[in-house]
């Protein structure tokens, strides 16, 4: 068995015939609007999500051509709510890219995102609709939550997970859900897979929050602390302002309630989410939502596609990007 | 026979059972978000292309109940549209309110609009999510072709008409194909629906570009001229930039190319638009497309439903707002 990193390698053929789909729906006129579309989806991106669709649609029996279509559309839609996401908190970098707004202004940013996402359901699956609109939805909710977070001191880790199962967890759910349904899943196994791909997807958010401080900018795409610039409420920083005595957590509070911080400001936060043990908490978390993951599969057909959604699960909190 | 206005009250149950159906669906946390979604929604508007679905439902055979949902979500879509372009377009008024950027700021108004439109594929019907895709991203197209001719001084009708066409009548020949689809259609009756709900629909864009320098500022619900001072190339401002004399047709061109244009100058514009004979074109247009609209019912059933779509047809020509 390959060690969980090289996971991603292993699955270079659906992921080439995932982005042949997303280049061949992604063509048309305007040209401004397009290219502002494929601008994201076509700047790398793990596209861990159409590939949970493959492997769930191949784990029940079905076949990866089946899938490949719906999990375009997953990326799609994925990257509509990037590039919303990017001009509601004012990000100018994803990818190691400058984001959509920063490279084609706000209305085109906007529209290219409202077409991304008209484009994920023209190409899914008809039985997968409801399943990718109920997600998007919720998606809505988690981020209207995520930015209500930036006022607040007094939130919990409870309102975290909640935020986190709606902004990120629910469309790895989805993923994972149609492509169990288009591969003709019993009820019970796209249960099993749907909550395979929600509980991968609360640890993959909180993966995405410790690389947020610790990983290099580089590889990351976008500045390391950028979360704590824009007072973000992660659980590394709900659990350190719990942890920390009161004169840290009063300058840990500042610095995440203040704007526009110095790089010193940054590193005084990432220092006191190490030294308050919260990294390490998240860390735990993340871990236990792995295992919950993978215990979801009990159930089904020995298979090499369930091999590799257990490597997934590994990769995801061993990911350095 | 009623006149041609009173259609809208003649169809107000039909209204009522899609407000209800989207005011079921806009339930849900967080309130700013739902309250942000609301906003537009329940603040009137005519309800046309719910009741283009619902008509077209029953002029096959299709019985009210069966596109009600649908008809809503073609609402919902509707509504979403509007929102994104008020960010766009800068426009602070919307049906006598405050836009909703205006009233929940910029992040929250993204948010409700893709929510709307997210909600909009959780109660369609699936048959129907492709047409409405389709529709949508060409509405994106027609956005992008509107705000990229601001800029320019060499639009032509041509180019209008395929602008006007994504933007607005695509989505009321959606409407009137879905509720073909629903109502059980065969191919020959959903395209002749689909024809006409084009067909009207580009009449009325023209009609809504007459209306908006003609209007009564109160009846519209936003100032009369933003067009003009968003520089916007109506067929009308085509049309007079193409008649007018030299002189005339230069002060035309730098109104239209300044922004945050004075009420004088606006008045200067709109009176030039009805001394060039762009006005009286314009309806001329609009007339021709209301014709073809109605020859497209031609050979179907004989029914009620159908008299009342031949009488939207005359009402959207006929409408102050």
């Amino acid at each position: 068995m390959k060690s969980p990193t090289d996971i991603l390698g292993r699955l270079d053929e659906e992921r080439r015939m995932v982005n042949l789909e997303i280049q061949k729906t992604l063509v048309g006129k305007p040209d401004r609007l397009y290219s502002a579309a494929r601008h994201l989806c076509l700047a790398g991106g793990k596209k861990v999500r159409p590939i949970l669709c493959i492997l769930s649609c191949r784990a029940v029996g079905g076949a990866t051509e089946q899938a490949v279509r719906t999990s375009a559309a997953i990326e799609l839609i994925h990257t509509f709510t990037l590039i919303h996401d990017d001009i509601m908190d004012n990000d100018d970098m994803r990818r190691g890219k400058p984001s959509v707004h920063k490279t084609y202004g706000l209305p085109t940013a906007i529209l290219a995102g409202d077409l991304l996402y008209a484009k994920g359901y023209e190409i899914c699956d008809p039985k997968t609709v409801y399943i990718l609109a109920k997600a998007t939805s919720e998606i809505c909710e988690g981020q209207e939550l995520d930015m209500s977070f930036e006022e607040r001191t007094d939130v919990s880790e409870a309102d975290y997970m909640e935020m986190i199962e709606k902004k990120t967890a629910v469309l790895l759910r989805a993923a994972a859900e149609s492509g169990a349904v288009i591969g003709g899943a019993t009820e019970k196994q796209a249960k099993s897979l749907a909550s395979y791909g929600l509980n991968l997807g609360l640890a993959f958010q909180m993966q995405d929050d410790i690389l947020g401080v610790t990983a290099d900018e580089k590889k990351l795409g976008k500045p390391v602390g950028s979360d704590i610039v824009e007072g973000k409420k992660s659980l590394i920083a709900i659990k350190a302002i719990q942890s920390l005595p009161e004169a840290e957590k009063k300058e840990l509070l500042k610095i995440l309630k203040k704007k526009n911080n110095p790089e010193s400001e940054i590193n005084t936060a990432v220092r006191l989410f190490h030294e308050s043990g919260a990294i390490d908490y998240c860390r735990k978390k993340a871990e236990e939502y792995v295992k919950n993951a993978k215990d979801s599969l009990k159930d089904l057909p020995k298979t090499e596609s369930r091999e590799d959604l257990y490597r997934i699960a590994d990769y995801v909190i061993k990911r350095e990007l």
